[in-house]
Formats: C-alpha cells, structure tokens, sequence
C-alpha cells in the first residue's frame, strides 16, 4: 500500500517547485513505466497493481528498485490521471549532458501546454533528435502530463532549459517555423542543423527570428490559419529527414 | 443571464444522445465562435461577456441569431472548459452533403481521442482535405473536445460516418498509414484518394488493410515505437500535397 507520507510525496512532485527540491518526478501508466523501466534513469520506488506485476513478471525480475503492489484505487487517488490504473513510478531527474551542437536539435520559444511538449519529445524520439532546448519560460518537461504524452520518449530524448540566443549563435545552420518564410518543400536543409519553433499562440518572438539564418513556412492549401506546434515539428522534422536522406 | 433551461439544454448537449436528438451542438471559446459567426451554419444563440462583446463589435454587428449578455461566471458553469470565460454558442447541425469521390478524402477507422479527432480537423482544412470519413463507432465530431480543439475548422470540414469498406471500393486510389508498409518519402501519390489512419492503439483493422492499393509508412530515425495519429495525418498530407505539386 501507498502510505500517508509517500502519498504526500507523490502528490508534490505535480509541482515543479517540489520536482526541483526533490530532484524527482513522477511517471504514470504502463508503457512509460515499462520504457522507464528498460532506460538508464535512476528509479526509487515502483507502486503497481497485482494485475501489472503479473502481466510483468518479464520486465519486473531482479528489480534494480522498490516495488510495492498498491490497489487501483489507491493509484487513482496520488496520480494526475483518473483512470491510471496500472502503475505509477518515482524516478530521478538526470543530470543534463552538455550540448552536443555536432547533432541537430529541436528548439521552442515559450511552448506552453504540457500535452504539446510530450508529443514534441514523442516526435523528436522517432525522427532520431536527441536533445530539445526550450527558452525557460516553457512548461517543465518533468510535468506528469509531458511525460504521459511522451509514450516513453522521455527516456531517450533530454530537454535542455536555456536562453535560445546563446543557441543561434553556436549552431551552423538556423531555420525557424514562421507563417511568412520560403515554402518548406523547396527548403534545401543543411545539417547540424537548430530547428526552431515558437509559442501556441505568438509564435517565434520577433527578436529570435531575427537572427535565424532563414524562415520556413509549411504551405496551406486550405483555409485554416495554422496548425498546431506539435504537429508543425512533425511536419519539419519529416522534411527535413527526406531532404538530408537525399543528399 | 443563462436560464435554468438554457443551462439545462447547454449541459445536455455535452452527450451525443442529446445532440442527436435536438440537432445541435455548442460551440465554446473565442476564436472557434468567431469562425463560426462568419460560416454559413446556422446559429441559435450566443451567450457572450461584455467582454467579448465589446472587442468583437464589427463581427458582431447586424447579428443572424440571439445574443445574450452574461457572465464569465455562468459560462464556466455550463461550459466543458474550466477557463471558457468569453462565449458560448449554441448551433445547428448541418445536414451532410454527398460525398465527392472526385475529392481527395481522408479516412480514420475507430479513431476514439476527442483531442485527436479536433486536431485532425484543423489538418484536413489546413491541406485542403473537405471531407473526413469515420467509422461509426468513431468518437463523434460534434463532441465539445473536438469542436474546441478543431479551432474554428469545423466549419470548412465535413466529417461523414460510414462503413469503410464501401468507400475502399469506390476511391480511384487508396492508400494507408501502418508500420510495415513502402517509405512515405518514396511514395508516387496519385488522387484523387483516400488516405487511411487506424485507432490510436490498434492501428487499422487488418480487414480493411487488405482492401487498400498500398500501405505507407513514415520512416523513423530513432526509436519511439509510434507517432500520434494526428501528427501521422498531418506527414501524410504533407508528403501527398508536395508529391501532387510536383507532378
């Protein structure tokens, strides 16, 4: 069973605030603990139903970690997610690795909404970029529902919080996701590469694109104003895969 | 003021059953009311702040439907989002227009996610897609979520459920998205077509899978076993708009 203190625990590290002081976090539902499970990351204490041990018997033996069998009920009660009723671990934050600007990396101005960074480092995972930077006014990628969207990628993909100035200036080529830059489809990407998009709703700030070595624009044939943030990384990072596989 | 009746039907039209019955659905947020203000749906009522009244004076202006002043307080009481504090509309559903083979389509076998099925609508009139076929037991398009997350592109793309089996045999091409099908970056579109994705675990039903021209898949370049249906329609559409420009 989940005790009063580590329920307690569990509940505080929603916050960042606790996430910091603690340097934990929380990840919940089976395929992020399995992944979870399966990486190098540093894991305390595991608390799953009987039905997830059983289904896990594989994946569970000589635990490198804690492992307490708790009720559905009980699940339901510590985590975010009303109908996670499998598992819930507590992990540690790594450390950061040092940017490492001979690979391409992925970066974001001010994204805000949790669910739209989990795919983002879902979308990173599959087309191979290892490392996100975000500015640090970006939601915390230790936020249980970034890491629920993440289907795992959390495991494989590091997210870096620093001044994106300092970035542009290191990188060899630039592009950044505008409404008003050259139609992707003629784009003839260079590599390393920073691909660089902005907030939900104000995009790229001014002073960024400024220094971009070039805007980018995915083309409309419809009437929608723009497409979400996640899914214009998709839609680059596919581009830009294609261009570079052809060279 | 919203009445009890009023906030009684709003409430009611949360569920399918009730939108079926009363052939309306409601439409909540700023930008998603002002799309639909400019469409040709029909409008029973619009429960806006003063607010949202003042700042949308030149849209507002010479109203087709009832506009009542209310409060942020009563919308976020009959409304599904908690910080839904502009407006509210209710609306007609409209009836369904044949569908034209002679259009591109995109087609979704048991997509389930609200968010999901929003997100895609927005991709669809992003890439010139008017039409999407579901399978019946599909989530439904009129659904809050999806309304919400369609930002205002529901009222340019037609979602049509039906068996789609019958459409398979009627499209001059089809094609669809799995995991073991011809790379994507490869692929000699030709339309008009549909273009197939599958329910966010299971994929598309094999049935059906057997029935296309061809199976496509994005290729990967790291290691996420998966990508988002939403984020997969919109590569598709990408690679299918850039090839169909090209030829």
């Amino acid at each position: 069973m989940i005790s009063i203190r580590e329920s307690k625990f569990i509940k505080s590290l929603q916050l960042k605030k606790f996430r910091k002081l603690e340097n934990r976090f929380i990840v919940e539902g089976a395929k992020n603990v399995l992944e979870l499970i399966q990486s190098d990351l540093i894991i305390d204490k595991v608390f799953a139903t009987d039905v997830f041990v059983n289904t896990h018997r594989h994946e569970l033996a000589n635990p490198r970690f804690a492992l307490e069998l708790v009720t559905e009920r009980e699940l339901n009660k510590v985590g975010v997610f009303t109908n996670n009723n499998a598992v819930i671990a507590i992990a540690q934050i790594p450390a950061s690795k040092p940017l490492d600007y001979s690979q391409s990396i992925l970066g974001f101005d001010r994204v805000k909404d949790p669910g739209n960074l989990g795919t983002i480092i879902r979308i990173a995972d599959w087309y191979g970029f290892e490392t996100i930077v975000c500015s640090p006014d970006s939601v915390d990628c230790y936020n249980p529902k970034v890491i629920s969207a993440t289907m795992g990628s959390f495991t494989r993909v590091q997210v870096i919080y620093m001044d994106l100035t300092a970035i542009i200036g290191k990188v060899s080529h630039s592009y950044g996701a505008t409404l008003q830059g050259s139609d992707i489809h003629e784009t003839e990407f260079q590599e390393p590469a920073l691909l660089l998009f902005g907030n939900e709703s104000t995009g790229i700030a001014p002073e960024l694109i400024t220094q971009l070595d070039r805007e980018v624009t995915i083309p409309a044939y419809g009437a929608a104003e723009s497409l979400n943030v996640a899914v214009s990384t998709a839609v680059f990072c596919d581009n830009f895969r294609r261009v570079l596989k052809q060279k």
